[in-house]
C-alpha cells in the first residue's frame, strides 16, 4: 500500500451540496437518469430499474449479490462468503482456503446465518416516524421512535411474515423514514468459492490497490423449502470482454459513508474515533499475527477475522489521512457555513449535534467498552442476544429495546441458532483482549472496569468465560424457548456473565441515548429539511446499507503523472506470482496455465461510486447484464465514506468473462458454468 | 488509564513566552535563583548547584541519576536497570523479575553497554559551530556542522579521552551550542534491583498514574580501573519522611521536549508521526504479548521490551490527545504569531519549516522504514553500527557520517562489543514485524520493499536473517577489529543484508538532510535568536537529554473536584494488591509486612517540570539532599512533551524514606543500608 496519495482526496463536490460527476448512490426512486442519458447515452428507465431492484440481492452479513441464473443462483465475492466457508470447514478440512466447487445440488451446504434479501416495495413512513415522539427529546425521543418503527415493521409484513423482511430505513439523516419491505431467503446455500489464494491473490499487500489480479467472486444459491428458488427475474449473465469507456452500473447496499456529516461530527472521527479504532485493531491484528503463526490449525481459525481487521485497518486509515487533510476539512467548514446561512434557521441543529459531540467523548470509552462489548466474541454475541431476547420477549413488542421487536426477531433466530463452529481458543484471545484493553481504557480502579472484571483479572476471566457451552447450538435453542427462566436458570459463564454486566450496559445505552442519539437525531432532522429545501432531489443520502444504484464507466486514473489502465488479464497474475505468499498460484491455476487466454480481462476499474457493503455488487451494463462484481475500491476510494473524488475514487471489479474462463478451465464447474449460460 | 483528563491540558503559559509558576527544566548556568528564593525561600547558590551538578549522573542508555555515596554508589530506578537485569539473566535465572541483591562488591556485575557520566564543564561554542558550513544550505550544511562537531569534541576531550566523553550540545533549537565534558565510567555494575513486581507494581494499568506503589528504585556503582570510584563528592541520603509543600528540586537528563517547535511540526505530528507511531507500536505490542503467553520462556524473552512498547504507547497516545485539543494548538498558533510579528524577519523561518514539513511528509515512510531500520533488533544494529564503522573508520574523522567521528567511537564500541544476549526467537518477531510493515507502507511493488525483501517474504527473510551470528561478541570483535575488509569478507546473513541495503539508506539519509534537516537546523536558529531578542534568558530549552535542574514543591492536585493528596503510604501498597498481576506482592513483601511501618511515605507527588529521561533523577530537598527518586508523571503530564500545566502536571518518586526501609526490612540489603547512611 502507498499511501500518501489517498490525502490527496479533492476538496471538490461534496454532499452538502449537489452531486456532480459519478458521484452518488442513489435510491432507485430517486435515480438520476436524465443526468445518465445525457452523460453516457443510456436509457435507465421505471422497467430498466425494476428488473435490476428485483434481481439485486442483499446479504445479511454485509453484502450485495445479484440474481444470475433462473433457480436461485447468486453472484457474489468470495469474501461474502468467506465467513460461511470458514464455518463449513473443521480441522483439516479448510474450505475457507482451498474452496468449494459443489458439482451437483445436493452438495450445496447451507451457510448458518446468511439471509438473501430482495427488494419488492417501498413505501414513504416519514410522517409516522415523525410524529411518534413528537415533543420527546433524549432517550425518551429514542424510545418513542424505537416502538414506532417496530410497529411500522409488524404492521408492513404482516400478511406474509415468514416470506418477507419489513425494514423501516433512515434516508438523508432523518430526512426520509421509509419501509422496506424485502423477500427474504433465509437458506442460503454455497454453490462456489474458487478459496482464498486465488480470490484474495496479493492479500492485505495488495488489497484496495489496483492494477489486480483477484478471482473475487462466488456463486450462492436461494433455496425456497428445501428446493432452489424460483428466479425467473435473472439478469443476464454476459461473459463478453467489457470495453474501456462504456456505460456500468453498480445496483447495490452501501454499508455507510459520512458525507453529510457535520464538521462536529467528523472532527470527533478524526481526533477520537478513528485514532481509537486504528490502534484498538492493530493490536489486535498484533495478536492474531502471532496466534496464526503458532500452528496450521491457528492460521487456520484465525484467517476470517484475520483477514476482516486488516481490511478494516485500511479503510479507517484512509479515513483518518483524508479528514486530516486541511483543505477538505475547509471545503466541508464552508459548505456547511454556507448551507447554515441559507437555512436562517432560529434553532441551530449544529450546535446542538457539536454539544452532543462533547458528551459523547465523555461518554465514549465506557459505553464502547461496556455497552459495545468486544470484537468478535461469538460466545458474547450469543450470550447478550439471549440474556437480552429473554428479558425483552416477556414485554410487549412496543416496550422493548431496540432489535427486539417481533419484527427483527426472525432473523436474530436464524443467527442464534444456526449452527457454526465457535474456538475456545479464539474465544480466549479476542475475550482476554477485550478485558485488558477496557481495564486499560476504563482505569484499573474504574468502577466500570470492576463490573467487567470483579476481582479476576483480564486473562483468568477469559479464560473461563471462553469455557461457555454456548459454542453448541442445542444449548443456545433451549435458552432461546425457554426465556428468561431459561437464562436464571444457567450456570454457564457467559450468560452468568452477561447477566451481571447487562444492567450497566443498558444504563449506558440510556444515558447515551439521552445525551448523543437523542439530540442528533432531532437535528439531523432539521439539518435533512434545510438541506432539502437548498438542494431539492438533486441530493442522494448517505449510505444505510440499503439498495442503491450508482453509475460511471470503466476507466483507469492518472497517478502522479502516470496513465493507470481500466483492466488487468489473466497473464498479468503469473507475471505477479513469486510463489510465496499471499503471492502464490493455487495449484488448478499453475495447473491450468496453458489452457487458459492469457487476454482475457481479469479485473476492471471503473468510476462507480461504492463503498464497504457493495462488495459483491453485479457490474451491470447499460443492457442491463451482469459483466462482473464489484469487490474493492482503490486506495483513493478509502476517502469515499467522506466524498467521491471523480478524479481518482475507482470502483474494483472482477470480470464475467474471467469467472466464466476459471469455471470451465480451472475449475471444471461445467454445469455451473453451463447454468450461467456462460 | 483514564485518559481523557489529559486532554484538558490547559492552553496557559507554554515556552514561547517565558516560564510560569514551576515550569522549566533549567541548565545549570540560566537556573532562575532569584526566583526561587522568592516563591519558596531557598537558596540556590553557585555551590549548591555545584555540588548537585558533580553527584548528578547520566546514564548513557537513556536515565538519570545520582551519586549517594563514597564508593560510588548511585542511585536509579529500577526501569533504569531493567535492562541490565535482562542482559544478566537467563533460562530459569530471571533476574529481571526477581531482582538482584549484591550481598558484597564482589557479587556486583557489570551491566552491558552501560555508561556513567557526570557533567565537568561547559563551553559555548556557539560560534564556532555556527561558522561552520556558513553559506551551505540542506545536506551541505548537516555534514559541515558534524564534521565541526567531531573536530570540537575530539579537541575538547583530547587531554583525558579514556577518562572524558566530550558532546556538542544544541540548546533552544540552535539557539547556543555547548561543548559538555563528562567524567565518564564505562564500568557500571548492578548492586541492587527490587525485581519487577515491586518496582512495576500495578504494571501498566498503574503506569502514569498516581497514587501509587511502587518501589522503582535501583542501586549501581561506579567502577574505576576494577574497583569501586572514589566519589566524594555524593550527596547525602536522607530517610526522613518528607514533607507536604517543601520545596524540592530534581537534577537530571529530561530526554526530549517540543515546546518550541513550530505549529507547522506540532501539525505533522499530530497527523502523520503520532497516528504512524501509535498503530505501530500497537501492533508490535500484540504481538509480543501473544508471544509472551506462548511459554514462560517467551514471557522472560519479551518483558523488557513489552514495558518498553507500553510505556512509549502511553507517552504518545497522551500527545496525540494533547495535539487534539483545539484550544491547546490555538494558543500555540497565537504564540507563534506574536513572535513572527516581534521579529520581524525579512526571511520568514516559520514558512521554511513548514515547507520542510511538507516534504519530510513525502519522504517520511521511506525514511522511517529503510534508513531508520526495525524497532529493536539486536542483530540489526550491531550489523549496521559495524558495517558503517568499516566504511567510515578508514575515512579521516571530518569525513565521516553523524555518530562515527573519533570523539564518538569509544561509546559505540563499548556497546558494540559488551556482551549481551541475543534471542533468535525475538529477533524474528521484530524483524518479521518491521519487513511486513515496510511492505504494508512502502508497498509491495515498491522499489524500496524489493530493496529491502529482494525476493522473499518478510517471514522468509526474518528467519534467515535471526541465524546470524552476531549475537556472538567474539564475532562482532572480529568486525570490529577487521574493519571493511572483514566485514566484506563476511557471509553472516545480517551483515550481507545490512550491505546489500546501507546505500540506499544512506541515499534517504542524505535526502532527508537535504529537504527536512538542513532547512530547519537554518530556520531554527533564526527563530532561536529571535526568542532571545523578545524574552532574553527568561527562557529554558528544550529538553535533549542534557542535565538540567527543575524546582517545585511536594504537592497533589485537584482531580474534577477532589484532591489527590501528595503521599502514599506502604500500608496502601497492602491494601492495592489482588493476588493477581501486575498486582501481585512479590513473596519478600508479603513474608515482611508486619515488620514495615504501613505509615512510610512511599511515592510522592510533586509539581516538579520532567519528562521520560529523567527517570532515576534524585528528588532533592533544598539542603542539597536526596529524599527520592522520580520514576513517572502522573497521567496529566503525557501532555508536557507540548507545554507545563501547573494545575497538574506532577512528577512522581519513591521516596529514600521507602527505600531505605525496604533494604533493611524486606530484602536485608544491611550493608548497603549502612553505606547510604540510612
Amino acid at each position: 500500500m502507498r499511501v500518501s496519495p489517498l490525502v490527496a482526496l479533492l476538496a471538490a463536490s461534496f454532499l452538502t451540496s449537489p452531486a456532480l460527476a459519478d458521484e452518488g448512490m442513489w435510491t432507485f426512486d430517486n435515480f438520476p437518469a436524465a443526468k445518465v442519458k445525457a452523460e453516457y447515452g443510456a436509457t435507465i428507465d421505471k422497467a430498466w430499474l425494476d428488473k435490476v431492484r428485483a434481481a439485486a440481492v442483499r446479504l445479511s452479513g454485509g453484502c450485495s449479490a445479484s440474481v444470475v441464473g433462473a433457480r436461485g443462483l447468486v453472484l457474489t465475492n468470495n469474501h461474502c462468503v468467506a465467513e460461511c466457508a470458514q464455518d463449513l470447514s473443521s480441522k483439516g478440512n479448510d474450505l475457507y482456503t482451498h474452496g468449494i466447487v459443489a458439482a451437483r445440488v445436493e452438495e450445496e451446504r447451507k451457510c448458518p446465518g446468511m439471509q438473501g434479501e430482495i427488494l419488492e416495495g417501498i413505501d414513504d413512513v416519514t410522517a409516522q416516524v415523525r410524529s411518534a415522539g413528537s415533543g420527546l427529546t433524549g432517550a425518551a425521543l429514542i424510545e418513542a421512535r424505537t416502538a414506532a418503527i417496530g410497529a411500522i415493521e409488524q404492521k408492513g409484513c404482516a400478511g406474509s411474515p415468514t416470506t418477507l423482511r419489513c425494514q423501516v430505513v433512515d434516508l438523508y439523516h432523518g430526512g426520509q423514514y421509509k419501509l422496506y419491505r424485502y423477500r427474504k431467503y433465509d437458506d442460503v446455500r454455497l454453490v462456489f468459492s474458487p478459496g482464498v489464494p486465488t480470490a484474495f491473490f496479493g492479500g492485505d499487500p495488495d488489497n484496495f490497490n489496483f492494477p489486480r489480479y483477484a478471482l473475487d467472486a462466488a456463486f450462492l444459491r436461494l433455496y425456497d423449502g428445501g428446493k432452489p428458488a424460483a428466479t425467473p427475474q435473472h439478469l443476464r449473465w454476459n461473459p463478453e470482454a467489457p470495453v474501456a469507456d462504456e456505460a456500468v452500473f453498480v445496483a447495490g447496499n452501501p454499508g455507510g459513508t459520512d458525507r453529510q456529516l457535520t464538521v462536529a461530527q467528523l472532527e470527533r472521527q478524526r481526533d477520537r474515533t478513528l485514532p481509537l479504532a486504528l490502534v484498538r485493531l492493530s493490536e489486535l491484528r498484533g495478536r492474531l499475527i502471532q496466534f496464526s503463526g503458532e500452528s496450521d490449525e491457528h492460521r487456520r481459525l484465525a484467517q476470517d477475522l484475520l483477514f476482516g481487521i486488516e481490511n478494516s485497518y485500511k479503510v479507517y486509515y484512509g479515513r483518518l489521512f483524508a479528514l486530516n487533510d486541511a483543505g477538505f476539512m475547509a471545503s466541508k467548514r464552508g459548505d456547511e457555513a454556507a448551507l447554515r446561512a441559507r437555512a436562517g434557521l432560529s434553532d441551530d441543529p449544529w450546535q446542538q449535534i457539536a454539544d452532543a459531540q462533547v458528551k459523547a467523548d465523555t461518554l465514549n470509552l465506557d459505553y464502547s467498552y461496556i455497552a459495545g462489548g468486544p470484537m468478535e466474541s461469538s460466545l458474547f454475541d450469543y450470550a447478550r442476544a439471549l440474556v437480552r431476547a429473554g428479558a425483552e420477549r416477556a414485554k410487549p413488542s412496543g416496550k422493548r429495546m431496540s432489535g427486539y421487536a417481533d419484527s427483527q426477531l426472525a432473523l436474530l433466530e436464524k443467527e442464534l441458532l444456526d449452527p457454526t463452529p465457535v474456538s475456545p481458543e479464539m474465544e480466549r484471545l479476542v475475550l482476554a483482549f477485550w478485558l485488558s484493553k477496557a481495564r486499560e481504557y476504563l482505569g484499573a480502579d474504574g468502577a466500570r472496569t470492576r463490573v467487567l472484571l470483579g476481582k479476576d483479572s483480564p486473562e483468568t476471566l477469559a479464560a473461563a468465560l471462553a469455557g461457555s457451552r454456548l459454542g453448541d447450538p442445542a444449548y443456545r435453542k433451549h435458552l432461546w424457548d425457554g426465556g428468561a427462566a431459561a437464562i436464571s436458570a444457567s450456570d454457564d459463564p457467559m450468560i452468568r456473565f452477561v447477566r451481571r454486566i447487562d444492567p450497566e450496559a443498558r444504563r449506558l445505552q440510556s444515558a447515551w441515548n439521552e445525551a448523543v442519539t437523542g439530540p442528533t437525531v432531532a437535528a439531523g432532522e432539521q439539518i435533512a429539511q434545510a438541506r432539502f429545501k437548498a438542494y431539492g432531489d438533486s441530493l442522494y443520502p448517505d449510505a444505510t446499507f440499503t439498495l442503491r444504484l450508482s453509475f460511471g464507466r470503466i476507466d483507469g486514473w492518472n497517478e502522479r503523472g502516470k496513465t493507470v489502465p481500466p483492466f488487468t488479464y489473466f497473464g498479468g497474475l503469473y507475471d505477479r506470482a513469486t510463489g510465496q505468499d499471499p503471492f502464490k498460484l493455487d495449484p488448478r491455476w499453475i495447473a491450468a496455465k496453458d489452457r487458459l487466454n492469457p487476454k482475457t480481462v481479469f479485473n476492471i476499474s471503473t468510476t462507480n461510486d461504492i463503498i464497504g457493503g457493495n462488495s459483491g455488487s453485479p457490474l451491470i451494463n447499460a443492457k442491463g447484464e451482469v459483466i462482473g462484481a464489484v469487490f474493492d475500491g482503490n486506495i483513493h476510494s478509502l476517502g469515499g465514506d467522506y466524498g467521491y473524488d471523480a478524479a481518482t475514487n475507482r470502483a474494483v471489479s472482477v470480470s464475467a468473462a474471467a469467472v466464466s474462463e476459471a469455471l470451465r478451465k480451472v475449475y471444471g464447474a461445467t454445469a455451473l458454468a453451463d447454468e450461467l449460460g456462460a
